[in-house]
């Protein structure tokens, strides 16, 4: 009816010896083929891009990989297949026999009774080339080919994977979901610069907006969270947010995604800190269960070391000090810091990077900062002198704040007092609630010892630049 | 340490009983207490809204809904807890036994040993109503509080299982999650008007452009998953897509969510119909199952008659015909179109509502549309002389075109002869590949009947508004 079959099967076939008629081969992913139990010759068909090709006296040897796992197939055909069309980065059809591997690399092999290119690649072009390791900076300029890698291959595995373990975290714990909107005529905390969005035909007639205000790009789910914790007490967002900085460090990007959630009838940090540690460790241990081997590749080739750190974080609680102790802490050390440690002045990277190591590597919350230097809408611990908010972010080894979060401020008269525009969500059965964001690039790199933020999204945004 | 517990002890409670000291109450959910087993008279502690307020001579009714079902629980009190601040939308923590309830309501009920109002609600303020049955447009203009009700509430609930629904099919399938970006430098497909995006500061500069290339918000995310088809051969996306168009028609929005997908070394339309079939039917089936009064409720009180128009659907296999033959069926059609129909030219809502009831309200796929209508990347049929490529779309009763998807031309002298911009891609390793895109609030319209896409997302923004 389509013709598109028809039309695959006329493709160039490699093979040689005619393909003997027996029941249809079965699809197999690489995946599933090379975690096939008790193997004897079932036919099956696999596809994927050639990762390596060794030529031998009577064998060819191919290495077929369809990013379903890190680990390629192994093909072995005879030799009369050999064709310089089996190229590194060509797509082939491989049918034949599964069978156990003689060899010890492998469990299972694939031995091939028809092999078709179905993609021819010209090697000189590709910018990947065979057995070289390439830096992840070389990488960052092919944003189309990246992936085809085993590092990026691993990285974007395990963000799926992490992406799917956040949303069971939070749905086994009786969170609904909420898409918060990604324009929005409300610039929340005034967090850094704002993207403003206006149809393209617009966007030199500034004194008509679509919206009829002027929209710009979301920097927090955090006040349609707040709205909607009102309704169903444990909601939680996942999405793009967007800051519009003149930045270019391995840290910022103008488009990163955001774990989000808020509580209502919270009643202590405390209890949002173990819904932190709860997010953190459940998620960090679904990852390392379904994408052990990915994991252990970022370990093993990018962060030496990082595998001990992250077993260290996950079996030990996760310590608790004040904002005052911090600064105590920072105050007594014999470091230079850049910036001095000062009560009232916020905490920089290298201060949090200090405190990390001073708690022996476990990742530690850090609560309760200066009223002045939070936004309004956070609870007010009424202390004193020193006035705080109840306020928490959580510092990790090697990536500084990971999660920020608060108490919300929910008694009407106390935000009267600061702001008249959240106050029509306070009068309508207020109750006392909080919440927190978990930068998403951040939790991947804290896990997988990855050092800039671009290689943890498939297609980074930063000024100037902005690929595919 | 934090104050915030002290304070919440220290806000007014209703009780006069003084309360006997137990071992501490457990917090439970409504959602749990609702579905507790064999309960005998266990200390619980529940918190929410109050949907109702019944007093009798010595007794107190009491309904609280803390959003986690859309049933509420009954609280029973003694006549002395009564007090003008139990009011209608107020939030209250209740402390007391879980009993089994001598009444048809329900199975349990709370019986009150203490109630705290931790919010006061100005009945007369609040928008909402006691015992009133909104319409939606009424409640469209507060996004706010909407959530409170029970419509909404459920719609809500319905979109959180849909989405989780959406992610484990794929990942049991076997694709791996990709967030492909929200802001792009490709205009893709050209499909109706952009938004572009510049930091506010710069909105008025427009020659400086802060990714040194004008950047757009994504209409799709189907180029990029093309490339991460060309590494991990089955890749899904499910985020936020915009369309600047002018209207305010209860079908559009400006921002919406797709459901794409992308698959490498798919051979045929059969293969990708049987996905889209799959995904309908397996989200649908999880949905019924988890949300079964939620999605009741639309049934019975917007949707008349959708309970048993879902079932069939489910039910049945859907059905395909082809573009030409649907082009036919129309021409042969007693009814009156505002469009005629004829072959090359589009299919309209009307049309597509008509095939719908021609196929007995079963889904129906339509394939092989004319070379003409479609954009570049679908893959050529190479018939003629009435030319066609491999497209498809899904229509279903109610909405009209749900899915839209193709092969795609995974042919390079193909596409070289139609454009340059595509080619990079199909260099190295290409293919055949095909995908489709379901429009995630049209899926939602779909199985719960609901009419304007404004009720079925969060917070909707369209031209003129974009509140919150």
């Amino acid at each position: 009816m389509f013709g598109a079959r028809c039309l695959l099967r006329a493709l160039r076939s490699c093979s040689s010896v005619p393909c003997p008629r027996h029941k249809p081969s079965t699809k197999l992913s690489v995946r599933d083929a090379l975690g096939a139990q008790n193997v004897n010759g079932e036919r099956v068909k696999v596809q994927g891009w050639i990762r390596s090709v060794r030529s031998q006296k009577e064998v060819l040897f191919l290495h077929v990989n369809d990013g379903s796992s890190l680990e390629s197939l192994q093909v072995v055909a005879d030799s009369s297949f050999d064709s310089r069309e089996l190229a590194f980065g060509s797509s082939v059809e491989v049918q034949g026999q599964l069978v156990k591997s003689p060899s010890k690399g492998q469990n299972v092999e694939l031995k091939a009774e028809k092999i078709e290119v179905v993609g021819n690649c010209d090697v000189k072009a590709f910018p990947l080339k065979y057995k070289e390791r390439h830096p992840l900076e070389y990488l960052r300029q092919y944003p189309h080919l990246r992936c085809r890698t085993n590092v990026l291959g691993s990285i974007l595995r395990v963000r799926s994977e992490a992406t799917a373990a956040v949303h069971s975290f939070f749905k086994d714990s009786g969170f609904v979901h909420i898409h918060t909107p990604v324009i929005t005529s409300n610039d929340c905390e005034g967090a850094g610069e704002l993207f403003q969005v206006e149809p393209s035909s617009k966007i030199k007639v500034p004194d008509e907006n679509f919206f009829s205000v002027p929209a710009f790009l979301t920097v927090s789910g955090q006040l349609h969270l707040e709205v909607m914790s009102g309704a169903f007490t444990q909601v939680f967002t996942f999405g793009p947010t967007f800051r519009a900085e003149n930045s270019q460090t391995r840290r910022h990007l103008a488009e990163f995604y955001m774990v989000e959630a808020e509580i209502s009838f919270l009643e202590s940090l405390q209890d949002l800190m173990q819904v932190m540690e709860g997010l953190f460790k459940t998620a960090t241990r679904a990852v390392l269960a379904s994408c052990q081997e990915d994991v252990e590749l970022c370990h093993k080739f990018i962060a030496p070391g990082q595998k001990d750190r992250l077993e260290h974080m996950l079996k030990h609680n996760f310590l608790v000090i004040s904002y005052t102790e911090a600064v105590e802490i920072l105050k007594q050390a014999s470091e230079n810091f850049t910036f001095t440690p000062e009560w009232g002045a916020d905490l920089h990277t290298e201060h949090e990077k200090y405190l990390v190591k001073h708690c022996g590597d476990i990742p530690v919350f850090v609560i309760n900062y200066p009223l002045s230097l939070k936004p309004f809408y956070m609870r007010d611990n009424e202390d004193g002198p020193r006035h705080t908010v109840a306020a928490v972010d959580l510092l990790v080894p090697g990536v500084g704040e990971l999660f920020g979060g608060s108490l919300r401020e929910e008694r009407y008269h106390f935000l009267e007092q600061r702001l008249a525009r959240y106050l029509d969500l306070r009068r309508f059965g207020s109750v006392p609630h909080g919440g927190f964001g978990m930068g998403f690039e951040r939790y991947l790199q804290c896990i997988l010892g990855i050092d800039n933020i671009k290689d943890v999204i498939p297609f980074p945004r930063f000024t100037h630049s902005c690929l595919l």
